[in-house]
């Protein structure tokens, strides 16, 4: 476990990187990421090579001891290669090329672009792979950021093409899989197929389901491009990527596989416009970030690959539509939770704050005067607590099946304006944390033995796999409406929904309804539903019903299913119930209060405003090793478990 | 009066067929319409056809006694057409050809489109014109569906330029007419017009009004050709299109004098988010939809042509923003109600629910597989009551004019948030319906002569046709604020508004405001108006006035003037004392409760989510055929008048 | 001090223009401005000039003793123009060319445009300049009407690459002040810089402010190449152009150097939509305006060089989204508001309302059918009491600083929702005119001695001389929070905001954080702050803190700066501290009243829906030459201050 920082020499005046190095090594980092934006810099001239400023940015710092992450600047081409070829500029949705100006404006199927991405990754590879600071390489940076997976130019739609050609070999085969009788929509040849974008009304989902597919496989050979070129001249070097979050439009699954650590870019504050919380709790939580928005990314990321923070939220950002400051206590509340969740390191985003361009409102651990800002002195705290804690994994009772390919098929077609399959199995995920469960977010065909409770919230299609490791598991299963109402190609399966979920549960979804907000219903005493609503042929009686009679959650032995989609409220109480039979801990904990056990500890994280005591029940008062009974505002504690 | 069902053969494998026919024959269905997406089939390479399937599917229908509404399937050209001619695709308003992938991508100015239009219509008429099941034909299918009537495309812009040559002959006229002289838009060509959109503010009011007549036209004329071809094979055959709800775009009075009868697809709980209902309304009917949309458009197209229901909503839908599952009963309810009004005949859309493509999601009378859903058992409620039912024509004591030309000069110039002038008759006739009123809604030009009310909520511009027929009528009439304000090319008419009106009632329109919601007033000890007030010179004393002392009603002899609009709790305040004085019921119905002469009968329908008990004043207790004086939800009751 | 009229002769049949001029002339105006949209009624083919109408039309004018101001008619270059050159066209930022058929679709940048505009020009200033009557001419017509300034063209690329390569000489220049090496922006050239629409993520600010910049200066040079025609021809006429309200898209004060008189079309319910009111006070003011928006502009413009009002609303408009009628009396308000503000005339936009085209719905003083309407009255009375008004100018206590750089700055980056520098501006002029004091709105450098209070509301970059002003003047300096925060290249200033204002009071703004509507916070006692706070260090203690605490004041000596943006009662709260420290007025009015200084007397308006009364300390009872101490809806009172 270890720190880090973001740092762009090349910002700044080449006399203050000693300086820079000498405060890093002294703050207790451990090393910093370079180079990822710095192509102009490197390459000013179409093959004209300036490394000077690079090496002796890695001299500064490996001299003070740290190690370098080297990023391959692939997120930003240079003006003048893009005036050399018209054939590397990503098209937006609207049909239009995306300029240059920012970041991002490249076509992963350019396969010009692509010869200069291996052309700048082996130029690096080669100068640096061998270089002993060099102990970690990162790929462009953030892919899909800015809405850039999906391209919409000539060159995707050939490459799809060649991929549909790939996939399916016989076109009869992709008509048959698309239900391309539907509206004339046979194709003859594959050379046929236009990309689904700027049609007269909704393109077959089937075809959107494919592109989606076809577009994360390009963002995946792309990268794997790089991977085998740094490979070759850094064998042993560490490499990365960094995901963001709220972000589902490329498989990190198959990410995760092609990394040896998953980092991810930890903005707590910025997204919390961005995700699904309504106005009361984002005031709320307005200088904290969601409580559930960080653990949710760490879990589900360390169920791609071993995982780690590679930028983190320092102080108010520039990019979301209002930028309060954090909380004091709050940089280091959310790098302590990263290592509690098994963070290999934790860096900040980024060393010294630049004062122009895109970002000069983005916080960093340094004023653009150099001067300590908050997250400097949060780090520094953490750095001295490092100690206190142990490379410790520790395993959790709970799991929940997360798979892109399900929330594309529901993005694709939402059928309700309610049912976002990201957002349900966040907030599947956020109810089982409210009772103190440390989850695991694990892949379609992960084993699931050794578990007291699998939670299937949207899992719109299951493979073969994962039914079968559902049916083999001991765990109590608890599964969402509309699973498994998808077969492969996102079509209605054979039998109805839910599909191979009736071995564990028998029933029939005979229709599906979706309802506008305050359209659902509530179970006597508790909770409602909301969204969405399977209207199920069974011999079961429902196990709740809502006050109109409508049956809400059946039961099977160990397996219950939700007939309508549950609020948090509902879904916690059910859980509550389910871990009491599990054995496990069924008590809500106080509002903002999360637990992770990690590092040898559990930690406690208090992501209210107001302070919280932490229940007597959870440990002893002589127990803690961080903080203590009562949690400040921002306030971690940790304890070690008897 | 009978039942059919939409049918897909070629989606499903060619030995269901027999069952299938053999199951809707039982069901008591009368008809199947088929074939209006399948070009593709029929013509999978240029010039190579194969009808072996769609003869078999026929046979099936016939042997069971079925008989056959053929569609052509030219809303939805197959990819290998669009491929080899680029004049086919439509434009859309921001000036970008649609792409295939859905349906309706083609413009209807094309010629190229055109001739391969007549040449698949001649192709099917040839060889299915003398078929004895085939006696019914559909022309495409909803047309202007997905804002398709309006393309923005070269062809349109030269078929515009030679529409206005041949309407004004003159340039000069032309510039007349629309004022050129305003902003030097002064044209010296027909061929200088460019389409009305992309300007940098909006474009000429007069230059939007014949770009949305020549638009009308241009699909008129395209039907027209298919007509031609399919009536000089099948003389015989009942030649039909199935217009849509809420959709103004083409004018139907025109498509009714084209057409043998004018079919509808009703779908009430899909329209209920697209038209004009508030929130806790949307909430109240979510599961019924809206008690007067069905109601209004059977009205509306009856006033066309004789009319019918080729596609009623089975269940839930896909293509909403949210799709609930109707009520228990529902299916029947909007089935009965569409007889009552009328209806030649009444049809499902679709026989079987499809499990690919586009609208996976959409209910039929079947589930995907193969069960009965409950449309399939609705339906057969209905057929068993069929015989309870005479061909009964009811007369209606009141006539709602409408016209689509008026339409569009308030869709082009709204003034106001609050003013669309199909809503306002569509809230005009709900007041009358809310009294248990039965309408007429008429076309300009309609005589007026035996009806005891006459309402004209929002016709901007009257004909001199219709100005007579007012005049002449001895009908009580009522005006909507704004009639009256626009000449023939929606300018403002010489002498001001009302225009032609002032011979019913002496006023002049002095100037006109429009307000925000919650900006309106309030009559005391009533309801209000809102969005629309027309402050007028006359020496008339108002009828009523608001709280501010603005004048809200005039009235001279037998012609009533709001001169700002009423909301509707008002205006059925003032019906009620007009449909009093002219010896008609007057009475306010239960909230949801919809009354309808027709079919010898007179029929109650509950929209309402609760049971609901008629007035005793209504029948007596053994006039009862169907149903009876308590009307659960989804409720029909029907009595003979004595 | 005079009143005019904007008058359309070409609208019109030619025998009504000598009756049109007598009754402008009885009316007691005493000029019209004609011609401004007229091209192609003078030129209806290329080279082919026809103006007999426009010379009668003058001399009919002429004959009644009423001068004309002329317009040049290049807002609305013909069709056959636009035809004959494919360069004249705007493109819009979604990068497409904006067509023909509304007007003000030219792109400053064409040069092909420019050669005909100074062609137009020269033959209307040759035929015309030496006319007696023509004493005032208006180059084109609102300027960047329909977000025109700013055109995405070729022809605006490459003259913006010209316009960077004059600003910078050298591209490393350019690359080093919009600090290019962020993100591999780096130039090698000029020619490389591209507009900075769709790229795919936010371009450079400074890019965006630089276009901004380069945009602004491109009207000028457009509007100087008519000015120097004009000059040549006409030396004595006064020369103006009209601006609008809330709209900076070009500096003001540029345009201000270059015209004898800047004018400005006032539509203060057109415009109560557009500004930042929020709903109760738009239903409040619904048929008054916002009762600061004219005096904000007023004396906005007044600060640029002698003003008045070219456009005064007179009814009803067309293109609000709601368009409700003034109260009565209103227009006189209005007419005498501008008058008391300085303004050198006031005139009625239009004459009559044309029965045709965009703008029918457009009230006149006139109604189409050539009867008064009320502007046409209210005018009248305005007419009658010209005789109590001198030309005298009062001088104002209170000056604010405005700046167009610095509102581009916050546009570019907002960085809140909360915040837009134009809109903060507004709302410190409506606290200080809340007090009852006169503003001078005035632009950076001006020389500050004289006032008694400056208020410095949103100036994120000041300029040195602004700096000296604000130090040397004896005046209370009131500033804003994040004043001070951007050097001249709109990046971050060495040492850090509020940059130069350190000089003033010695804090340093560390972080400055914006938060959503309802996440201020509340000082004990008073209003509240809102959108953005800056976080200080800092010796002094704060003068007030909200109740977390947080500082939202600070004050050494004359000079205070908020450290939060304060609401509008919290920060009129502390001007009326400041303004009786400063021996002024320092109560509120009631709500609705405002007054000016001007023309010897102190007026007072009433914008308030109800009657308001006088506070006795303002003046005697017997002082009034206008009006009296109870003011009702609309009213205006007026007084010789002893």
């Amino acid at each position: 476990m270890t720190l880090g920082v973001c740092y762009y020499p090349e910002h700044w005046a080449p006399e203050m990187g000693p300086e820079d190095a000498k405060r890093m090594a002294r703050l207790g980092l451990s090393f910093a990421r370079i180079g990822e934006f710095a192509w102009a810099p490197m390459e000013p001239e179409p093959g004209r090579y300036e490394f000077g400023w690079l090496d002796q940015a890695i001299e500064n710092l490996h001299a003070e001891g740290l190690e370098v992450m080297l990023g391959t600047p692939t997120a930003t081409p240079p003006k003048w290669l893009i005036d050399r070829h018209d054939d590397i500029l990503a098209w937006d949705e609207e049909g239009r090329a995306r300029g240059f100006g920012s970041r991002r404006h490249y076509c992963f199927s350019s396969e010009t672009y692509r010869e200069h991405s291996r052309r700048i990754t082996e130029v690096m590879a080669k100068r640096y792979g061998g270089h002993p600071a060099v102990t970690m390489w990162q790929t462009d940076n953030e892919f899909g950021c800015h809405e850039t997976v999906r391209s919409y130019s000539p060159m995707a739609r050939d490459a799809f093409r060649g991929w549909l050609s790939a996939k399916y070999g016989d076109v009869a085969a992709l008509n048959e899989a698309w239900g391309n009788v539907f509206w004339s929509m046979l194709y003859r040849s594959f050379d046929e197929v236009e990309l689904p974008n700027l049609t007269a009304t909704e393109a077959n989902p089937s075809h959107w389901l494919d592109f989606y597919r076809f577009s994360s496989d390009q963002v995946m050979s792309f990268h794997r491009e790089q991977v085998a070129i740094i490979r070759q001249y850094a064998p042993d070097a560490m490499i990365t990527h960094n995901a963001m979050g709220y972000f589902t439009h490329y498989d990190h699954h198959d990410l995760g596989a092609e990394v040896d650590v998953l980092t991810w870019d930890s903005y707590p504050l910025g997204f919390l416009a961005q995700g699904p919380e309504d106005q009361s709790r984002t005031l709320r939580y307005l200088r904290q970030g969601d409580p559930d928005m960080a653990g949710f990314h760490h879990d589900l990321y360390r169920g791609c690959a071993p995982f780690a923070v590679i930028e983190q939220q320092p102080g108010p950002v520039n990019w979301a539509p209002d930028n309060p400051s954090p909380l004091p206590g709050m940089v280091r509340l959310w790098e302590l939770e990263c290592l509690a969740h098994g963070g290999r390191f934790s860096s900040v985003f980024r060393w010294r704050q630049a004062p122009f361009a895109q970002e000069q409102n983005h916080a960093g651990m340094l004023r653009p005067d150099s001067e300590p800002a908050a997250a400097f002195h949060e780090t520094d705290e953490v750095a001295k607590e490092l100690s206190l804690l142990s490379d410790d994994l520790a395993s959790s009772k709970v799991a929940l099946l997360f798979d892109y390919d399900s929330v594309w098929m529901s993005d694709i077609q939402p059928q309700g304006t309610g049912y976002d399959g990201l957002y349900v199995a966040k907030d599947w995920y956020a109810a089982a944390r409210k009772l103190g469960a440390d989850v695991d977010i694990v892949p379609q065909g992960t084993d699931l033995s050794g578990y007291a409770v699998v939670l299937v919230p949207s899992l719109l299609h299951l493979t073969a796999e994962t039914a079968e490791a559902l049916k083999t598991t001991e765990a109590r299963v608890v599964i969402g409406p509309r699973c498994g109402s998808k077969d492969e190609n996102g079509n209605i399966p054979d039998g109805l929904a839910p599909g191979p979920l009736r071995e564990l549960i028998p029933l029939t979804v005979a229709r599906s309804e979706t309802v506008p907000e305050g359209a659902g219903g509530a179970v006597a005493g508790r909770g409602g539903w909301k969204a969405w609503r399977d209207e199920c042929e069974t011999a079961l009686d429902p196990l709740w019903t809502d006050e109109a009679g409508r049956p809400v959650l059946y039961r099977e032995g160990r397996t219950s299913m939700f007939a309508a989609l549950p609020e948090r409220e509902l879904l916690t109480d059910y859980l509550a119930e389910v871990f009491a039979e599990a054995g496990m801990d069924a008590e809500r904990l106080p509002a903002g209060l999360r637990l992770r056990r990690g590092c040898g500890l559990r930690f406690a994280f208090n992501y209210a405003p107001e302070a919280v005591r932490l229940p007597d029940a959870l440990c002893s008062d002589d127990a803690f090793v961080i903080g203590g009974r009562e949690l400040p505002p921002a306030g971690v504690s940790a304890w070690r478990e008897t």
